[in-house]
């Protein structure tokens, strides 16, 4: 397990979907910060089960802090906090121990814990532990946004239907997003995407989606050369949430049929601040933040559980065999991962923030 | 800076492009494994500029190994390796303390470093302090064949050109792909990707690409959900690479348009082994490897240096200014890339081999 | 705060002397290890305060846990685990902002943490903290046990009064020792130190005292040079137990005093085995393991917390002043040191273990 | 190995004695800082063997930069340094695969390497090795130095022979340390223990030995418990160090014998500054700065490498059998241990002092 992520500020996150509880340890989270836990909660409730794009298991997700806070304020002390598990159905999974789901973690994971894994509910594998991730980035994000810095997330996109793009020149009043079931910038093709969704779902089966985040009043000067760079901390953040499985900066992959000519970010003054005229380069040049937004995009894939009879083998008798995966699953993961990479950013560009004694 | 790479297997990079040399620490290679020299210099001649796809720059890349072999076996102590620098025209990069490169670390790193940074060449930014990388890939190469694990790279896609695809089932025979100057699969292809590059050298610019790349033989169980999935690994890794922008794992960006049961890789049984009948997630599901082969894609943006006239800004005076950039640059860095990111793969899983105990 | 150990079995601690709880998530560790959980108790009982030589103060120390373990046996996922805070008297504390106490953390981490730290109890300083980390060493214990691997410490000395010393060359069925309320080899000496610490309790006053600690069964070989000596990472864990101020391996301070000749220690074959014939490097010799028992010598100052009156600064007001500290606290930290400095050797070692691949 | 160390300024050593060189890379070395090259190479040359007080070896110890400066002057990318080998007599080492050297590296590295590793010249584990240390020093001392913070070592005991103590309270003009052939306060007790090294050496032995080191004008507030005490990353930087064997703060293991009213240290205001009245615990209470000077002793072992005849056992042929090691050793590796502890010390209180976000 590599369950601890951070240079300076510290995550370390436990637990299983069907186990007693969950959390997280946040080290190193700076002292005296005042948290609105407001905030906290409602971060914790986009990211909740329960909407009609989402699974209609219903799962508290009530916090408990253990320690690091004192009245609402932090005080310096790792922030211990729990979760715990009230609504599962364990009978569902032990036959995976033989008959692995197709695209989940249990055949890699028998290999690699000798079948001594809780296979229930994903495990410790299971998006349910996003939930804590979501808890210490609603912390951060408390912490970046009394610096001044923003994080707004989005479903960029469902199948073959696109919302319109965040800005890439400056902070808009995103903060709509965060109260939206469905959280798309233009709902035209919001309603496209739910109808995508939809349809999926009605045939048993699920979609995949891309998720868009952008980061503003970033400092210029952020990030570490050669390993460390920005897009490394960053990536390494975005791929350990479920799912995803591809992740692009800026313009990412439509650079590849570019010319530098037209790739180029070149800088102008612009009410006395150094700006770039275009932000190709997502608000990162050699891996360190130029000031400028930093934007990135990110796949995920179709949920792997889908009701749709699959073939595949028991890996004990070596048969081949059909599976039905029962139980409650998002059609579509995308749609809650917009709080969760949100989350999982504010967390990684802290620990970047305070590794370089900005903040 | 954060040069220093790895769990067990830790790579301290250091040098600058015109500094007195540049080189790798590489702490915690297994001991008594036997370093096929031959081999280390093919990859360091892989990446050497001096090709028509290249920047014409000769760098002789002569690696001097200070510690950690014997008789080309290693030790099990920390490999110390420097290279000398020995072609650098350094007069050309006083200017860009004030006029910063569009694209480029200079006005960031200026931030981040107070000015204090070397900025010749691009200093400790510089493509060239992949070469040590390299050096540290072959020697992880090396040990990773000996254990059955091979690597190969590709340029995939030039412009609106793509190569073919690696296989996603088996490995074939892929050293010939190393002894390439243009490494591609189908020649023909090649040739309409070399027509895009000479094109754009020809007008001065540069042009993007995308380089794909495979781990065949790489056995199941390797990965550390929740932060170090293989996914997060890889691409801190890849992301390092100066010019890439974007990584996806097997079908990545095109799973967005995808249903669950077209994705899903439905395992069978296949010589004996457990395996899966497709391989859309790229060999990684749970962030653990599945035994499948490995594969992704990274785009590398268009080369910042151009020739062409760019407007861009004086920080020191604010005035807008056109600067033409001078000096040695490849038209298309995704070609060079090819060896750098095949041996930054090989680091990368090295060490989560390590990491595992596997090995 | 720096509240992560290790490499590989990564310890996260958390929690205050009189917040709501505190606890420890447990990465890394091995999957599949059956865990006695009587003994787990035991070891916390240990810990636990209550007896005649420790603080009246009673704490149930029950430990929750909530991930990582399925019927009694690892499953590789982060075990994490929690104690409720019970019995708590947070009146006494709040002064200690203005007036700290002598040798406390009150005063230097008001300028850490600005102030916003919680002081009450000692907050995350609190000895209280050790309680998560002896239930994460009893973990490691059983794995331990199960790898024939033998802890065993005891009360060396307190005031002039020495005890035994555990044997250099061989374990010697020390499982008594964890068993005894007072755990030292010689109950004579124990009379003396028991006669010592009822005297200075008496007094209102605390004593000091040296834990003696050996790890028998320990394979050679493992230690990681130039920095991670056995050493060096045995020593950074025991300098994390609260009191701990100075630590020496093998014969330590005495050495000084020492030729080589007589210090050094010859190797022989003993019933097959490689051995040395005399110990005074305590097991490690190079850094690494050389085999033999691992033994060293810890010294715990006297209780900090004394209820005689003591002359103090207030620091807001810049006055003089005198202190008398309340509450209940142990007259010879020392002697509960003893099973704290066993489990936290127990996750050192562990640690080292893994990390090396050993295991 | 674990030849990185580090949680912000990161070091990398690398070499072996009689390999073709040795170095170190400093990452993260903040930018902008000037360094008095002529301090940097007194450091070196306190090491460097040729006293008659250490081995009669020349070795020239001239440290080639090859990256990270400018002009005299940090550039904040990684400073990587090398030191060629001139001076080995490598004939002599091949024999101690099979015979190893008591209380040497020989045999434990012999198990942990499978016996690939650099025997000759104790390989990677020689105290050569500190030679790339005491340059990282070097460059934190000036660093440190211009914050302010002088850091002073001398020789406290040889034998029954002590020197005065450093001051407990402020900085003295300790400079004069440095320019000492023979490091101590008091030129009588120095004299004292120069005779009985010398009475040693005569013999063929070699001799144990005590330093001390203090940090003076360290700020308070730097430490990060509980795994991070200042005390513990002290003494994982100090175990580093080949030889020790012991290490205390402030009283150290005097404390066993101690009562609290005794040991504790009051606060008080003196010249306007919160100080403490004693300082029994060497600047450090619960493991963060005091903001007095941090005091510690650290014991270094007799050199293992002595002339008398030495029983000790053939591993491969099972034999017991005589060894007289030759080649030229320090007879007390202690006085040549004062620059190097010095120098391991700077860069562990600059760490600490960087990764606190305090400079």
């Amino acid at each position: 397990m590599g369950s601890v992520f951070g240079k300076k500020l510290k995550i370390s996150l436990f637990g299983e979907s069907h186990g007693e509880g969950i959390g997280v340890v946040i080290d190193n989270f700076p002292a005296g910060i005042a948290i609105n836990m407001d905030n906290v909660t409602r971060e914790m409730n986009r990211r909740r089960p329960g909407g009609n794009f989402s699974t209609p298991r219903k799962e508290a997700d009530a916090v408990e802090i253990l320690s690091g806070m004192l009245d609402d304020r932090t005080t310096g002390a790792p922030i211990g906090a729990i979760i715990r598990n009230t609504s599962q159905h364990s009978s569902d999974y032990s036959r995976h121990y033989d008959i692995p789901r197709p695209s989940h973690s249990d055949y890699p994971a028998s290999v690699k814990y000798n079948g001594n894994h809780d296979i229930r509910g994903g495990g410790h594998f299971s998006a349910r532990i996003t939930a804590p991730l979501v808890f210490a980035g609603a912390l951060c994000k408390e912490f970046l946004r009394q610096k001044g810095i923003q994080i707004a997330a989005h479903l960029f996109s469902v199948g073959d239907f696109c919302d319109e793009s965040l800005s890439e020149m400056e902070y808009k009043s995103y903060e709509f997003l965060s109260t939206k079931e469905f959280p798309v910038l233009n709902d035209t093709s919001g309603e496209a995407m739910k109808a995508v969704i939809s349809d999926a779902q009605k045939k048993g089966d699920s979609v995949g989606g891309i998720v868009e985040c952008g980061i503003y009043g970033y400092p210029a000067g952020v990030g570490d050369p050669f390993f460390d760079s920005l897009e490394s901390v960053l990536s390494h953040m975005i791929f350990s949430v479920p799912a995803v499985k591809g992740i692009e900066f800026g313009d990412g992959f439509r650079m590849a049929q570019r010319y530098g000519s037209e790739n180029n970010d070149c800088y102008e003054l612009k009410d006395g601040k150094i700006v770039t005229k275009t932000n190709h380069g997502g608000g990162i040049a050699g891996g360190i933040s130029t000031g400028m937004p930093i934007l990135f995009r990110a796949v995920l894939k179709p949920t792997a559980s889908i009701y749709l009879p699959q073939k595949t083998l028991n890996v004990k008798t070596g048969e081949e065999t059909e599976m039905k995966i029962v139980g409650r699953h998002d059609p579509c993961v995308a749609v809650r991962g917009v709080p969760v990479i949100e989350a999982a950013t504010a967390v990684a560009v802290t620990d970047a923030l305070l590794f370089s004694g900005e903040a």
